[in-house]
């Protein structure tokens, strides 16, 4: 197919898939005499994923290279590759730590231990949890914290029904890209589903009865 | 205090404090004979809310400008202010829809039916969900979409531990604070959290063994 054909299909603006193709994500086109435009449902499928890491997942584009270059190795590392994948999406402060940092690590440390999660001591996510503790605590409602206990169960069902799914796949491959995709979007469907659980509470909360029909 | 203290307090650069003052978002100074600096605990906690609200939640600054404005209101609208930080969390991608935007939005529909979500027409989370669905379909991971039902109820649960937690306090900038930050920070204790799980199922899976004792 035509880079336009490629464009129209995936979603992504010609110029982006150009700008992958320049910096080595996308492979470049194999024109032949059949198929003058040389671009093949491989690369379909690898634009669609750096979509859905890059510009759906906020991802980097270095993150996105290291990904897709263990992607393409005959003996895909999952547990490197996720770990990739995790440090890559979220941007962290780099601000001074407040006189909150200490006990806001006790918290954080308080829940993995009551967890019994196993963790890497560099885990980047603890130092975001940590974070938006701290955050918590600077502004004065540590009353907040009575129910992260009630997030981390909810983590606990999410991750084992994540696992499972990579669990049923075949290839090593196929593994590692869901691993990706499921981290990277898995992310955004935790996200808006808590902001529409939120937004149903509040209607029914402040517009009582606003909505049940075509008209109030 | 001076703007030096205020700066070691909250653990946000002095260049930053002086940005969010020309901005309008932190009032000035108001010097005195027993206090050259100007500063007191109102700025304190307001830079701290904005901390919150733009470094570690990646609101933009109009979006906070807007919160705080509600905030300083004499009768702040809490659903407004809600709203208003949905809206400003994240970034959404402007690309063209695929093929698959019709199949991810009849998912989404389906399973607010299930929910018994009562939602606006315009919601900002619904289209982030979508696209996060037509993404997962575009990829070929359609079985990936099995336990979205897993998250909403997760996402349910949560939701209904932060309006409990809101509904518990007393004034109504006390509220709309509480609601704006268990919002943004919410969306990180959450995201953290569930990686923070996903990194407990890999190393058990993995590395079986690993981090049991203190060698291996």
């Amino acid at each position: 197919m035509r880079i336009s054909e490629l464009s129209a299909r995936s979603g992504v603006p010609i110029p982006r898939i150009k700008y992958y193709i320049r910096e080595g994500l996308v492979p470049r086109a194999q024109p032949t005499a059949d198929d003058p435009g040389g671009y093949g449902d491989d690369h379909l499928h690898r634009v669609r994923l750096i979509r859905a890491m890059v510009t759906i997942g906020g991802m980097s584009i270095a993150t996105a290279r290291t990904v897709l270059t263990e992607l393409d190795s005959p003996t895909p590392e999952v547990p490197v590759v996720l770990g990739q994948a995790m440090l890559g999406i979220n941007a962290r402060s780099d601000d001074a730590p407040s006189e909150n940092r200490a006990r806001a690590a006790r918290v954080v440390d308080d829940l993995v231990a009551a967890r019994g999660w196993n963790l890497a001591e560099d885990e980047p996510a603890r130092d975001a949890l940590i974070t938006a503790v701290e955050t918590m605590l600077d502004t004065g409602h540590a009353d907040l914290l009575g129910h992260l206990d009630v997030y981390a169960e909810a983590a606990d069902r999410i991750a084992d029904a994540d696992m499972a799914s990579v669990a049923t796949t075949d290839s090593a491959a196929a593994i590692v890209e869901k691993a990706v995709l499921g981290t990277v979007l898995g992310e955004i469907f935790i996200g808006s589903l808590r902001r529409l659980a939120h937004s149903d509470r509040a209607r029914r909360r402040f517009w009582p009865g606003e909505g049940d029909d075509a008209e109030q």
